[in-house]
């Protein structure tokens, strides 16, 4: 029967559908609970699906535990194996979208608390990551650039420090309530280099705005570089999935591998 | 005759360059309408304008189901052909262009109704499709990206959904007006994550503000993917059209044509 | 005397830079101008560079247009060379540069006719092309780009229409001031679609702001295209200008091209 | 004693790793130091720590200097390569980063001087150049692109300019305060073509707005140019660090690295 339970869980095409549209229908009513007179008139189909959800997702997890020392891919020792999916990256996701439900019944909260508590359903969308190809190719692809993407992070992170202290001691005696301390001057560059530009923030002095032309004209593309590394490997990874082609010389027949 | 109206509309040049012109004609009236002081002064001119266009798109769109059956490209029979037609994107295009001009004719609808019903006059503007090479070309680069393009608008999708869930949680209680539901972040979401940053809604808490740092930093290179996809794609296509280059097989000293 | 001058002009490296200072100097003084209390105090200084400049500028553009015929790269005749440079491209720019100076001394204007002839004093930056290399290599790369950029700016113009016509009709009646015309939309389509967003204007509707997430996710792409062809293209020359190299193969020594 | 100390400075991963963590710390406190309450609860800390810094980076200086005529990598002259440093770009750095410190011991300066000397702290940000091999790629990548950075930075400040020039005399009557000078419009340039977009200026009359729509069309493309080409330098040398392959000559089946 174990055996049984773990063909459903990682081969069952239609126990994969089902939970996904669980899912799906728990990140739907998330979005549809924010509309305030949709959670006050339909309060109760709410908390029904909330209630069905839990008991799902519990099922779900208890058996993905017990069954998890099956797992032939990893060497098939009873306890380690369900250590590692305990706390492997989708075992803390499955128990944390569903741990907020319980621990109110065991420990006393006050209702702030539990408040913040149902944030945590949120996590329940990254359970998609497990049945989404497209997730997948994501995640390979930042794996694979991860170097590249150190790199670049590390300038990003070196250039909005260096321009948030610099806008910060430009700007602050002109505009002591928005660039109040270097944290919100980070704000203001974020903002400018990432070309989102709200205006809720912005220098007002010459030399400020002097200093924030240098700024965006030479920072905007180093800030764009993590981004568009990602964006140039999925796009460079697509290709290469599609063009593997072959060529053959028309004249001799040899066939040899274009790049 | 049938023969000839089919030659007509189907290959002759000045007929194409005709019902181009009456287009452009009346995306051009579309837009002057909007102006006030000239819809008042000039609203007979508009009108006639309007009469004539319907007239025309009319003509075209009966002789268009008329002469289809004589279409050679797809199997001959009468029937089918024709209502082949009536339901393929321009045969939707035509009649949409045209009907909401009757239907008030035949069923009385209150002045609302026409209001809206007049809108569809936009449609036109898509009748361009069927003359324009660019335009053909976007549609062409469109269905060839779809898988990739499928990939990405779902990971752009969650990435939209989660961002807006979360800054919901976070602003909520800060600004109940602005966020006050999750459709409200997401429109926030979608400004920030395109870079577009109205500033009609932003992030006013510390949590907040530090959050939306992180998303503006991560996400934007995520979402521009699909538009990215396109425009490579449609960069590509072009050079590949233009460099169709010629190769020598090195082993033979043959040349021939790759890609 | 005449062969002279024709070597000064095209050849000489000094009158070059002579002319190329007297323009930068030029633009210099219209950025200074624009600053009241420089345009107060030094107004006389201004004037005078103003007039050294007009002189230098009628005496080149007399000189061009006389030594004009001794252009060997065109077919000798006197006439017609000199029609030829006048009514070039530089040619023209040469004497809209000056000739706004002069109608007033000819024609008698009211004064604010006089101050927007002053403005064509701006054409004088143009005047910078005929020196630049990189601004020559710009007009290469948009002349060889022209057939990709007539169709993507064809998509562009057709995208910015539609979104503009649909979005006034959702918006004009909640913001009739903003939204008052179809002009109006446009400015917000262009605004919304090369991600500026200053925030001047911007859908207040749940519809008008569903329509223009809508817009911006798939619109973006397709108006940065003909600025990315520009962009790709430059790199592009750059790149092939420097890489040509030749690679050996290392066992039979055989020179071939590596793309 | 001195080959000893040049050995520790140059080759003992202790050492950089102790100069990295003391900068990282300089920078840590530099920002916290920006928030008033932790500023005046923690005002003595913040002074402990740059003390000991101001000690730790003087005797790293004197000791460089001291040990840098013994650097093998250039002709071994006492003098010369003493000066060499000092004037090198990190020799530069390196005293900026502590004479704001010693330099009212010596001079009596009022306050607001030594506020503007305190800013000087913010240089030893760039220490950090010295031991990060990102911050090292970068350069190189900036070093190489130096001639094509030349030429699009050209264009980039002749477009602004120009566009500066044109929208300050369309707009300047209608907003005088916000469109004052030329100095006002550059800042307006720059926020529009590098789309951040603020929205503390833009253009209100309808001639402004239809230029600077032509002006966001078409210029966006070409302020973006300079950062692209970095961009694309950078994904070009991590894509070559990685992709070093194998190319097979067809003739001979030799095996040779390309590129």
């Amino acid at each position: 029967m174990k055996q049984k339970l773990y063909h459903i869980i990682y081969q069952n095409e239609n126990f994969t559908k089902f939970i996904y549209s669980v899912i799906i229908l728990n990140v739907i009513c998330l979005i549809l609970e924010s509309y305030k007179f949709l959670y006050v008139n339909y309060h109760r189909v709410f908390m029904i699906i909330e209630y069905i959800s839990i008991i799902i997702f519990t099922i779900e997890y208890v058996a993905r535990i017990w069954v998890s020392n099956l797992d032939k891919r990893k060497d098939n020792q009873n306890y380690s194996n369900r250590i590692q999916y305990i706390f492997s990256g989708y075992g803390i996701i499955d128990i944390v979208s569903i741990l907020p439900f319980y621990l109110p019944l065991f420990i006393p909260f006050d209702l702030r608390v539990i408040r913040i508590l149902r944030l945590f359903r949120l996590v329940r969308i990254l359970k998609i990551g497990r049945y989404s190809k497209s997730i997948k190719t994501i995640g390979i692809i930042i794996k694979e650039a991860r170097p590249e993407l150190t790199i670049t992070l590390f300038v990003a992170f070196i250039l909005l420090t260096l321009s948030s202290t610099l806008i910060f001691y430009v700007e602050n005696q002109a505009q002591p309530d928005k660039f109040s301390n270097i944290g919100e001057a980070f704000w203001w560059s974020v903002a400018t280099l990432t070309t989102v530009g709200y205006g809720d923030v912005y220098p007002v002095t010459s030399l400020g705005k002097f200093l924030s032309a240098i700024i965006a004209l030479t920072g905007i593309g180093f800030i764009a570089l993590p981004t568009g590394i990602i964006s140039s490997a999925f796009i460079e990874k697509v290709k290469r999935d599609k063009e593997e082609k072959l060529c053959t010389c028309p004249s001799c027949g040899e066939a040899f591998n274009v790049e």
